[in-house]
């Protein structure tokens, strides 16, 4: 049993764990938190910032706590990389699992964000992780996070902007740009099949949940020599707790 | 259970099965194939190409056969980009995935390959993936495939390289570029971590098996529009089994 | 008179010797030879990889009756990495020749080939020759090999494609992205000069040989650091000629 | 006058007026602000978020009481991005102004900063900024932020890597990595000099002040097209002015 | 008192002074000269060649006439590099120092030239500065240089190109491509604020006049390891002065 | 008969004539002619600068006399691209036409130029072409240029900057970074052979004669839309012969 730690960046208490109820019968076992202080949705990159620090604070409870990695519900990754410093479990993004599995499933992947002024941002974690060369375009669905459930036009905004990736940009794979439009993916594949597109639709969290098992079960983890952990020193209004070595 | 072909890409009939045993426990269930016509071993490109018109072929009988992956045993990928063409579940070369993961867990990877000559290969690989950026070194071990199991030298060589990657090319993620080479990643870890440097290696075989488990346990497969059926047509000297739509 | 060798990479037996033709006066003598196992036309990556290993054989065989290089009549350049490594003559692909000569004649080339699944195989072949800043786009003409002499619309589509190429792409090179294609490059030119586009269209089959004669007579080959002979072992179902060196 | 804010940001309240006083000539006026919550010194991606929150407060603040630009004293630039964001003032990070004068004064410019786990941040910083082709090397020193005052070698360490800069990486412009290294730029660039090496040494500070004032001066800020004020939205735990718009 | 120095790179005598008027109260002093021999206006690399010789004798002449930096009044930068080599105070280009800015401002720029020839010019500038991920697009104006100040329609197709950029190509910020646009920035910045793009339009005269000076009061200047001076040796047909060392 | 015209960038009337007499075989006539204003050596960009109206100006008078392509003797490539504005006949620089075929005849080559100040030209034109990926280093010889001949050490030194490019920087093609190596590139790769390397060593005055032959034999020629007529204007101090359309 492989426990991986579900880590919520919003204040919202949106509760995660039915997404990955149908991914247990893999053998895989699911603790869950919530950050304290932060915002209500991550639509920006001030957004990012300030759910961040609660997001480290709860990978590193999480690895004190016996789970084996810890996945943060957001495809924007806030506090991934700070957190990778912080623990030693891997510690994993879905918009960076994402990208480099839309890399391995064809030639150029589109990403379906909520919102236009994501753009920049997919564009930076595409150079970032060294896969701009892969990234066909941003198509924003323009519709902001927490109006998602209620909208009744999500679907077809998406397979409107799939559209316009597959047929003007050329994308052969596309990503579902925020965690928020979770369970769309086979849908949006079955109305671009119709369309005569085959074209895989990434839903970021069951394959980051189980990209995680995999390193995991293979014995691998952010290498430290790339994410050390941070020296020793006086920080003000934060506490975290003991490091686990 | 999900059903994970294995094609090894030479004559020799290397049995790769035990060294897939110990995943079976998370609910895998493998088969295996080998070519008939090709090299004893691949060293070359010219060896990468004469073996895989018989793993594009072993990849159509798998599909035939029901499973639900196939995976080409050499890090060089020979003949996956066009099994994928020729079937639709998911075909993935352990070089590919081993450098998206790698990319993953740190900054920048070497590769350790067995000889000299392959340097350029794998940069062309890498170049392709778009993960040259990502790129630190290749460091061939300079070790014939057929010699790995009798040099006693091999682990002290892969050591050798492996430092010299970290400590002058800043590497802090290693793959080790040969199947042969399977099931030393964790003991060159042991020896790097005695040296001051906390390093994930990549043993490709295991993560590659476990990450066509993760595409076949999430639905997603290579995108049709990105490696179409060949268009029907005359061959002469080839046959292949009729394709399953 | 430098000798250079045409491999037809199809099963078709296509005479290519009158295309060249009129290349002789520039001293400069034909041999030919045909693929025996392979397909009828060049259309997917599963074709270039079939009939890759005889055009191999064929270079061999050509090296030893003396040609002083030998060219690959197909834009895919199939076989020609592996012939190289196989032989000491130089060996050219007319899609690697006709792009390097296009970044040389203007600041961004577009190549028209003949159906969009070749997109990706382009785009990838550009990156691999370090091209990839100076390719403006691919524009497919949608008309399958065989078909291209029997369509008496060919010529229109591809004057469409090149337009588009220019005047919404700014490429200011074009590249005929099929041997299929040859000797329609003036036309071409022609009928975008009266709609006052000054654009050069490559047919790279005259071009290639041309470019073979040129380091036959300046003494230059592939280095054999960059495509070694590969290493002796037992191949099973191939039968090379003996390696003149 | 241009009105430019300092933000210092660490809790150890450093004094950086005395810094920039020289530029007072020059038409300037400054405050200066300090984080209350975070780290007493930047030397991981975990300080600099744990930083960020109250740079953005302070810059929010800054803008409230009129200043017309605002620079976070650290190479690592935390929260300039998301500042950015928040207001409308121009806010400019060393680091990066630092990394674009650099490639106008030369071909190849190096930085070196405290620490070596800081070279993959700055190698990231290269390439964010589109730059990755002019950073020669990152040299780091390998000394803590808070022991450079104390350290009586600084000096002879910054020599030494900025002559493996230009010697060995061809760098010919070079960074000091860390605000601590402020005021010991001309005294390098002699030291260089006298062994033969005519580069500029960039100490940050005066160099983004002067171009904060430039940016005031020329009537330019960064575009809120780029940098939209994060949309209204429910906080928890952080309070923040009342935007001026 | 910086002592900034400007070349009008044509033979039209055309008066700069009016132009930088406005930034003397930053304590500037200006000089300027003009070439004798070169064109009426830069329209071409042809032209950007003959204007370059005068231009740098122009910088030499000033440099002995104690200016602290020279500025050449065209955004192709003729003769900027070469100009670097012969002296040893500052030299900018308006272009190349727009661009840098740009990428600081914004994500992506766009330039507007004046003519459609130009784009490749600007596109290798891009790639010369390593800022090719950066730029958007290159809009021209299709307005001949010397008929800027008649044509009624200026403003009218810069706003069209500007809202192209901004809209189709997501420019954040843009460069106006010809220093005859000077002027013209605010204007476009409000014009688009009124179709809701709050996107900086930089001028590049005034903000290069102003980088000049922070260059001189920071004390920093361009390599002389990137720029060494010219070998002595023979030169027909051109007088220089005396180098000033 | 295809008729090459060589210009010679310095004023020193070096005959090249009997450097291109061995290709007169290959049915080439041959012209040529000097700068009249401009340096006795090409050294600095501000030398290839002095030395390019004049370049242009003959590439103009041969286009008049029915040259059929024109040559630029000198790495640097000194006012090629002005000239493929100026007149419609193919313009060659020997850097660029020998990038080029370095990059088909291996996958990585180095360039020596006489001085390590030329090292950032030769990257410039590496990014220029689209060919950085390629260029594994420059190794200046640090010869000046009209010391060549005498200095009897330049075979040693060639040789030993040779060795350190293929065996440190993986180079498996070299080019003679100065036109005054002519004639040494066969006795390098003996050289090199004896030393275990094979590796081609270009001379690129031959190529180039060579490549501009194929050029006038294939009907290709630099695109007018690339390098556009400049427009009409005043010039003062140039005078220009008539244009030939």
């Amino acid at each position: 049993m492989a426990h991986i730690h579900l880590i919520v960046p919003t204040v919202t208490e949106f509760n995660s764990l039915p997404l990955v109820e149908p991914l247990k019968q893999f053998g895989l076992t699911f603790s869950q938190s919530f950050i304290t202080n932060g915002p209500a949705s991550i639509e920006s990159e001030f957004d990012e910032l300030l759910a961040a620090p609660d997001v480290v604070l709860r990978a590193m409870e999480a690895e004190a706590n016996g789970a084996e990695a810890a996945i943060v519900l957001c495809m924007g990754n806030p506090g991934v990389a700070q957190a990778r410093e912080a623990v030693k479990i891997p510690v994993l993004g879905p918009g960076e699992t994402a990208m480099h599995h839309a890399a391995m499933l064809g030639h150029k992947f589109s990403v379906i964000p909520t919102l236009a002024r994501r753009r920049p941002t997919y564009e930076h974690h595409a150079r970032h992780y060294g896969l701009e060369s892969r990234l066909a375009s941003v198509r924003p669905a323009n519709v902001p996070v927490l109006e998602i459930e209620q909208n009744p036009k999500v679907f077809d905004v998406l397979l409107e902007r799939a559209r316009a990736a597959v047929e003007q940009d050329h994308a052969d794979v596309l990503i579902l740009g925020c965690i928020g439009f979770s369970g769309l993916d086979r849908r949006l594949e079955g109305a671009l099949r119709e369309r005569g597109h085959d074209v895989p639709v990434i839903d970021a969290l069951p394959l980051t949940v189980l990209t995680a098992a995999t390193l995991v079960r293979s014995g691998l983890r952010h290498a430290k020599n790339a994410y050390p952990y941070p020296p020793e020193k006086i920080y003000k209004g934060y506490e975290f707790p003991k490091r686990k070595e």
